[in-house]
């Protein structure tokens, strides 16, 4: 339900001038395949607010994430927590007061006594102070950058707790307050989250947890909170946001090129071989060396080892930018049949190179030239 | 010396939350090369405080882009002379107060009266005040969007004339605000803007007009800026924040994929040929059409006919993704010797296909097969 909609949701609306549209790789996940980072906060900074089931539902939810190949990162809550605290406890709350204002000066009465003083209270901040606080969101932001650099997505408690509607009553801002410690800072920092159901206390009350990522990161998230709810993961080839790109060659894992697929953040998704009808050659004169696929329809082989990565789309533009001739990029198809982006080679430069077809893959032959070379020259020293 | 200042300025610094770095694109210009469009303000929005020269320096700097290949827009300046008016009537007086409204608390004898007192008469802006404006701004920043989907470049005066010290004492906000008219609304509305020499009134007194851009499009409007004062246009590789990419066949201008190049913000910089050594071929079975480009080293050709386009670099990514087999992307050398990125073919699919070389290139190619059949098909009838 929430996949529609967000389906819906997300086009651009041009009465609204909030409205955004997605540039290109802005909601790209190429961490929801394979092995992702998710960032828990320290035990210190978690906070159940005296319920003795909660912290062990949301223990379970860490565990869950990491049997379906997270990788638990602590990180640094603090900020996150700073900025939740902007939203009530600064100017922002006069942002209220801007949208409903009007309202509650005419009729008061249709409003809930609480929220009427949060807002009407709101008037004893002045302009300079919703700039200072802005200036103090910045630079929240800025240091939430360095968390964001950590892990691909932040995993909460929704709630710590929950309360009954006396008790609300009773002491409404404190309680309301801490319903909203792992929620509040989200909106002010531009971050996109999905609450997911995450199991139920002994008393049949639900607990559930957040995940919350940058902007745009709708879409990967619910692909994500699906998966923790059951859902299987889809087809390689449904990344947000993302290229895949077949290397065979000098850009594989370890290999002398692999950093221009690293910085820019591009992840392995998988290993596996071509289709069976490409061939693979040793380039002839290329630094570093490198080796150049070249499909050969109705050619029946064993396929070339490859590794898939996943480049953000607005940086697949620059990688393909950067590739030297004779290499090209052109479609690749796999052993499984899904065709993705990959390193091909002009004819031009096969002539000359030498076919390595048999030996399966650009790794082996590169073991099986130092073997040889290994065995070759003491005996030519002899 | 701008350009200088700029080279160091971009740079990312941490410890300023306001920097931000240069998203891949962010900053392309593919309209630097070729015909460019400038938006000029409608006659009744032109203001020059009854200046008798300025007016017609102003005529003259339209007239010098129109010579360097700019094509005058009319646009609606309404929009940014409401956002230009937010500035100093409204609350973001009360950010000056932010900056530097403690300093004036304690010593406002070295403070300009006037500027101490438009900044403390900030308070009396309240927090819902700020908020208010910001909604504003993004209104106004909306439909900003669509004079910018008209223009490349805006180009105005940069003041519309110039008052003695004595005369601004006299009557220091009115003139002071007839000074900002056609910048004070370049920072609210996150545009870059370069301010250029336009030449002198009779009295010795000089003029300027300004070039302005979109965040990020500083290093264009300098190149511009610099064509306007009789620099040469560099080679059209030095195109920032974009992929040159050289097309042969289908998506040629008025060909069926040319969309996949218009739809994606990209230009046209050149009709030209291929190095000597390429060959061309009519593919088999693709729909629509399209031909195959083969390099063949030590070839001696007359180069194949293509357009270079200029694609924003995020937007390449997607362009390269959406390429189907057998053709890809590699590396065209072009009949000047410059590499640009291209389409060619791979090698399985030449087998079959019709060499079209001596044609020259794909739009002779399909005008002769037009031609054979008008002239073959009555023939038929006989």
């Amino acid at each position: 339900d929430a996949n529609a909609v967000w389906q819906i949701a997300q086009w651009f609306d041009a009465d609204d001038p909030y409205s955004r549209t997605v540039t290109p790789g802005a909601n790209a996940a190429p961490w929801l395949k394979g092995p992702f980072r998710f960032g828990v906060p320290d035990d210190s900074d978690l906070k159940f607010f005296g319920d003795d089931e909660t912290p062990d539902l949301f223990q379970q939810a860490i565990r869950k994430l990491q049997h379906m190949g997270g990788i638990r990162v602590p990180i640094d809550f603090g900020v996150f927590r700073d900025a939740a605290e902007l939203l009530y406890a600064g100017p922002w709350v006069a942002e209220r007061f801007a949208a409903v204002g009007d309202f509650l000066m005419r009729e008061s009465k249709g409003v809930h006594k609480v929220v009427a003083e949060i807002i009407m209270g709101s008037t004893k901040y002045f302009a300079v102070d919703a700039y200072r606080a802005a200036y103090k969101l910045e630079e929240l932001k800025r240091r939430a950058m360095v968390q964001w650099s950590l892990m691909d997505v932040l995993l909460l408690p929704t709630a710590g707790t929950i309360y009954t509607l006396e008790a609300v009553d009773a002491d409404p801002i404190r309680l309301n307050s801490n319903l909203g410690y792992y929620t509040n800072f989200v909106n002010l920092m531009d971050l996109a989250a999905v609450a997911v159901p995450g199991g139920f206390r002994t008393d049949g009350l639900p607990f559930g947890v957040s995940l919350i990522g940058p902007a745009f990161s709708d879409q990967a998230l619910l692909r994500l909170a699906g998966r923790f709810l059951g859902e299987r993961a889809g087809r390689t080839s449904e990344l947000p946001g993302c290229v895949l790109v077949a290397v065979a060659g000098a850009h594989l894992s370890g290999q002398p090129l692999n950093h221009q697929l690293m910085e820019r953040g591009a992840r392995l998704v998988k290993s596996c071989r071509t289709a069976p009808d490409y061939r693979l050659f040793a380039l002839k004169d290329t630094a570093p060396p490198k080796p150049g696929l070249v499909r050969e329809p109705d050619l029946n082989g064993w396929g070339i080892e490859v590794e898939v990565w996943s480049v953000p789309e607005n940086q697949f533009g620059g990688f393909v930018a950067a590739v030297p001739a004779p290499l090209v990029i052109g479609n690749v198809v796999l052993d499984d049949g899904q065709t993705v982006k990959g390193f091909l080679c002009e004819p031009f430069a096969l002539s000359g190179a030498v076919e390595i077809t048999r030996f399966g893959g650009w790794l082996n032959y590169l073991n099986h030239e130092t073997e040889e070379n290994v065995l070759t020259t003491p005996s030519k020293q002899l």
